[in-house]
């Protein structure tokens, strides 16, 4: 396999974008993405879209893009497995580069959630669970994160306070990041006094509906000093791995078994360990989720995550700074370009060009996508050269 | 990059299968593909599938299936490209293996399309079209390819005679097929008489709503002869490439430049010619999509495919037999799986394994696969070792 660099990253301003269609959002973030990396031309792209079918009535979504951003006949691809697309997109960038088969390839990550009122989008958003099994008798996300908050606080002694401190930490990096959705602090007074959605989760331990996307450029390690005069990001690993995607089919709520494999897999990929890891970007859809992500990673033993959050260990200056972009929480959660923004915040970080939310010092970065309650995880290590 | 092999097929009998659900459909298909190549795991697998999301409510489709066949935690991705989503799949799959990083690679093609009515199915195909220039504004496919069909007429001569002798060979093809959905000959006289759908369209020109599945199952080259005792068989490339998903913008509405350009990079991947070729597997989603694919390709000089067929030379036994699994037409199209069972039936002859519809010598065959009215378009060139 080839090595394979990241050279150019973009994204757009995330929020209601009433203004903008999908395929203007998408373009809003490729383009910046290219000039970025100052190639002249693409040999393919991937896609991560969730669900631009439900959401906009669009599929064929690869080629539509590829048209508005001016690249046909390129190969396009759109991928996608629910708020992991963006991540799955780009293990199958990473792929194509590490082949032979393409030099220089886009990975970009977009959706238009707000064209539909919040029925609709709970609807859609609901198709990332068993349908059938879950969905279909009336389980959606807020209520299955709440199982699993609910399992976790009898059996760790977890607190209220604690997931409440995750959304203030993240909503205190997010108000540095000038693309953030809701880019406003808020104490953690302000989300216990919020309106409960489904106890114990209340509307501010949620992430929000957002319209945004995201885009890197990669080519072959090789090629990349050649290609551009900015620091160069190497990806390490890739770790990708599945679950079911039925939160009443597990053996343990809160073990989160495809976010502990994929994490397993990308570390081995990349020689690493997890002292090595300077920043987490990972999926905090509801502030537990970044608990048993945490923990699931290793990163911190089981009941040990919250405690430590609260303890300021994963605040920017901490430890180990988490979701330094104000995660999925403040930044927003267009789902299908999560993970794709999740990269674009680690390579900033790497190439030193995070500004005032910059974390001194960092050479590896670790992202986490995840699809569902876990149904899907990719992890991805990304180190400066 | 790694030379990849196809060391298992399988596919279910397709048609309305309403006592099956999508995960049922796919593993009908995915276990014989798994026990026809004799292995124990699978590294990865990806899933071409066009609209589980509006078709079924169930997006994140590649866990749950993965969850279905037995196969956690593998990692598995869900690929869309219209009803090129299957050829894109392969695609992947083939980029995954010649990599490295996967050894045992299952891609799948699915689409359950017989649970909603008629009018429903009509606006989920009809997301692969633009959504807001063309579909928005009442154009469906139907109509779309009768706009080329009577570009094609006027243009070329092309009659409905020929036309209907597509419909004619594909359905006498399927009549030897066991798992077409609809194995019964017809007459040219037949589809003339039927009903008009769009001038000059009738609806024997047309494929018809199907329920199914197919899979396959790719190796290293190199470790095939250990895996299996059974013939092998070579992809010996892939080319994929994107057009205007509308078809207003196309200078000419006949020329399918996606078809033409990804027939060409798979021809100069495969070092090989028109020649070649022994037999083709094409995406008669529309009878004239046969002709204008065949031309794009450049196996007929434009305006002679038409007149080919009337003579004959496209049906088994011709010069360059077309279809004989019996095509999109007789075979069915369920959209996500049509481009993997192209390889099933391929790979079926290129082992000397297809009994009554054997094309005799075969060994080299080719299949294309088309999203839309050709926005996008998957070539794939395979051979027998």
């Amino acid at each position: 396999m080839r090595d394979v660099a990241i050279i150019g990253i973009g994204m757009n301003k995330w929020g209601e974008l009433w203004g903008d269609s999908l395929r203007d959002i998408f373009v809003q973030a490729a383009l910046p993405a290219i000039r970025d990396a100052g190639v002249k031309k693409l040999d393919s792209m991937y896609i991560g879209c969730m669900s631009s079918g439900i959401f906009t009535g669009q599929e064929h979504l690869a080629s539509l893009l590829a048209d508005y951003l001016g690249v046909l006949p390129v190969s396009a691809t759109r991928v996608e497995s629910a708020c992991a697309s963006g991540g799955v997109a780009l293990r199958c960038g990473w792929l194509d580069v590490a082949s032979g088969e393409s030099d220089i390839v886009l990975v970009g990550g977009v959706e238009k959630m707000t064209d539909v009122g919040g029925d609709e989008a709970t609807y859609a958003l609901s198709t990332a669970a068993d349908m059938e099994y879950e969905a279909f008798n009336g389980a959606t996300f807020p209520g299955l994160y709440a199982l699993i908050a609910r399992d976790h606080m009898r059996r760790y002694g977890t607190t209220s306070e604690m997931l409440a401190e995750v959304a203030a930490k993240n909503h205190w990096h997010g108000s540095k990041n000038p693309n953030a959705q809701f880019p406003m602090e808020i104490s953690r007074q302000a989300v216990l006094n919020s309106v409960m959605v489904a106890d114990p989760l209340h509307i501010l331990d949620c992430s929000p509906i957002t319209d945004g996307a995201a885009a890197v450029i990669l080519c072959p390690l090789d090629m990349a000093k050649d290609l551009t005069d900015k620091p160069i990001v190497k990806i390490s690993g890739i770790g990708h791995a599945t679950d079911t995607i039925q939160l009443a089919d597990r053996a343990d709520f809160c073990a989160l078994d495809a976010v502990r494999i994929a994490c397993e897999r990308a570390m081995a990929k990349a020689h690493k360990t997890h002292a090595d890891i300077d920043l987490i970007e990972l999926h905090d859809c509801f502030t537990i989720a970044e608990i048993c992500v945490l923990e699931a990673m290793g990163f911190f033993g089981r009941g040990e995550a919250g405690p430590a959050t609260l303890a300021g260990e994963t605040r920017h200056g901490g430890r180990l700074p988490v979701n330094v972009s104000g995660g999925l929480k403040s930044k927003g959660h267009p789902v299908g370009a999560t993970g794709v923004a999740q990269i674009y915040e680690l390579v900033t970080h790497l190439r030193r060009a995070a500004g005032g939310r910059q974390v001194q010092g960092a050479i590896c970065g670790l992202a986490q996508n995840m699809g569902g309650t876990g149904g899907s995880s990719v992890v991805t290590i990304l180190e400066a050269i």
